[in-house]
């Protein structure tokens, strides 16, 4: 069954049905009304953030599921929200899809997100269904956060320890290895939502962004916004286990996939030096956490410790931060 | 200048400047960081509503100037806003398009919705810039609301007054127009914002909508919504002037396009049989306020008096609603 035959009205009333399932403590009034309604608690502030999916770009569904598509679109607004300190509310929904596609994949795209949701806390509380010529998902999500507490891209200083959560590449890898040698996508990517929080009211954290787009990227929008420079420990850039061996076959350089493969959805932080060590914090944030460099002055701009010269390709809108 | 020149980031940094312009008081953190954060004032809970805008669906650059698309985007969700009693304040904006689109063509669509937000207050806080085939807008609008005092579609009870704020027609007129003698849109609907907010402190109010798909289609939701019926009086149907006349010549059926043409954003709501007459409502809201009909109990269904018989050829989804 296309969508053409079940129609709008018949897709938004599937999937108010399934978001029914999935219920959220700061809900006053879910899908159904010209907007939803949410609350805070006394004394927070209110987390947004936007991101969009789109075919042909972001996904293509001979790549894999419609479910993990859905599940990822999520998954990066929720590490939005995980980056900030925040706790997920809820989000909105905007399907864009032609006619013609199935309603099972539509379905499909809906439910991925709304599981990815159900795991955090984060219900569906509103969308919009159109007609489009390509399949796109746009989703808002909100977080409610302590006023003053939010982790801010412009928190670090001279002197923090940089450290990030999980491991760098993996989503990369899975990628490159489907391109390559065929097959579907199998990495599966976790937003640090519990890290987050934790991170949050952690004493002595400092800046906090999320790995969407490479580490390297990344770090760049940190280090600009707090107005520093970093000097980063490649070697120290935590990989999933047989990341080295699983790069061998397919010639990639695994310290170039750990800098600059995207879609790792890891928290990139920095913490004051007084701060407890990597050890105590992983356990405090719940998750493995690796030191992986120090902040430094802007005039240092960013030094890359151990990185054999001559093997890292660095994006173009680099260079203006003065690499060495 | 295509957007394949500038750059992502670069548009990024435009839009940037752009939004810069355009301040908010609930505006803690706005654009820059991995999320935006805002305030609510005490006792408020948050309104959350999104919609999309896709070429070819809802708009096309030979129709209108981009100015334009952007505005009625964020129209769209400020009168979302406005039907719920919401003050807005702040709102998200996911720009997709393809690489050969003008950047004029683009930053034009981001200031239309940035002029629509600064002439109510609310500003750009975030958003999310993607290639795609075709060009589409998709904004999520925050409103602050009093908790408990906001207009559901489900506040309507039998005995109460039917409303309505402005005219209706004319963008359907003004859109028909265009279409069958050539020329560009003019109309220019307007949120009813401060009409929504006034709505929302008033004793006796009932439920509301806003009048986006046409007044029989959401007239429809709230009865729906509300458990009831209603009779609408087809010729005290707020109309602009000249309306008739201006139909004429295109064989337009006035009745038909004042019930189903689409793009109002006017107010339809309901208030007690005790509350003010129109005209008092009409200075409390600060707009022309039209009595249309009255809410009766579902059984009733919906009626409509004073409708020439087959005239009408009402959408489908509404049989099953009884129409008599």
């Amino acid at each position: 069954v296309r969508l053409r035959e079940l129609g709008e009205f018949g897709l938004i009333a599937r999937i108010e049905r399934m978001a029914r399932r999935v219920s959220g403590a700061a809900v006053a009034l879910g899908i159904g009304d010209d907007a939803a309604l949410l609350r805070l608690r006394p004394g927070e502030q209110l987390a947004l953030t936007t991101d969009a999916f789109v075919e042909g770009v972001h996904f293509r569904f001979r790549d894999e599921p419609a479910l993990r598509i859905g599940r990822r679109a999520l998954t990066a607004n929720l590490s939005d929200l995980a980056a900030m300190g925040a706790r997920p509310l809820g989000f909105t929904l905007a399907l864009a899809a032609p006619a013609s596609l199935e309603v099972r994949a539509a379905l499909a795209l809906v439910r991925g997100a709304l599981r990815e949701g159900a795991a955090h806390g984060c219900p569906l509380v509103g969308g919009n269904v159109t007609g489009a010529r390509e399949t796109s998902l746009t989703i808002a999500a909100l977080g409610g956060v302590r006023a003053g507490g939010a982790l801010l891209r412009s928190g670090a200083r001279p002197g923090d320890r940089l450290l990030v959560t999980g491991c760098l590449g993996a989503a990369a890898l899975d990628r490159l290895r489907a391109e390559r040698r065929g097959g579907r996508l199998r990495h599966r990517p976790q937003a640090r939502v519990a890290a987050g929080l934790a991170l949050g009211s952690l004493r002595g954290a400092g800046a906090c962004i999320d790995v969407s787009d490479g580490l390297l990227s990344d770090l760049r929008h940190l280090l600009e916004a707090s107005r520093v420079g970093a000097e980063l420990d490649v070697a120290a850039l935590p990989r999933p286990r047989g990341f080295a061996a699983a790069c061998r076959p397919l010639r990639l350089d695994p310290d170039r996939l750990a800098l600059t493969g995207g879609e790792d959805y890891e928290l990139l932080f920095t913490v004051r030096a007084a701060a407890p060590a990597a050890p105590v914090l992983s356990r405090r944030l719940g998750v493995p956490v690796a030191e992986i460099g120090r902040i430094t002055t802007r005039r240092g701009g960013l030094r890359l410790l151990g990185a054999p010269s001559g093997s890292l390709r660095l994006p173009g809108g680099w260079r203006h931060f003065g690499v060495r």
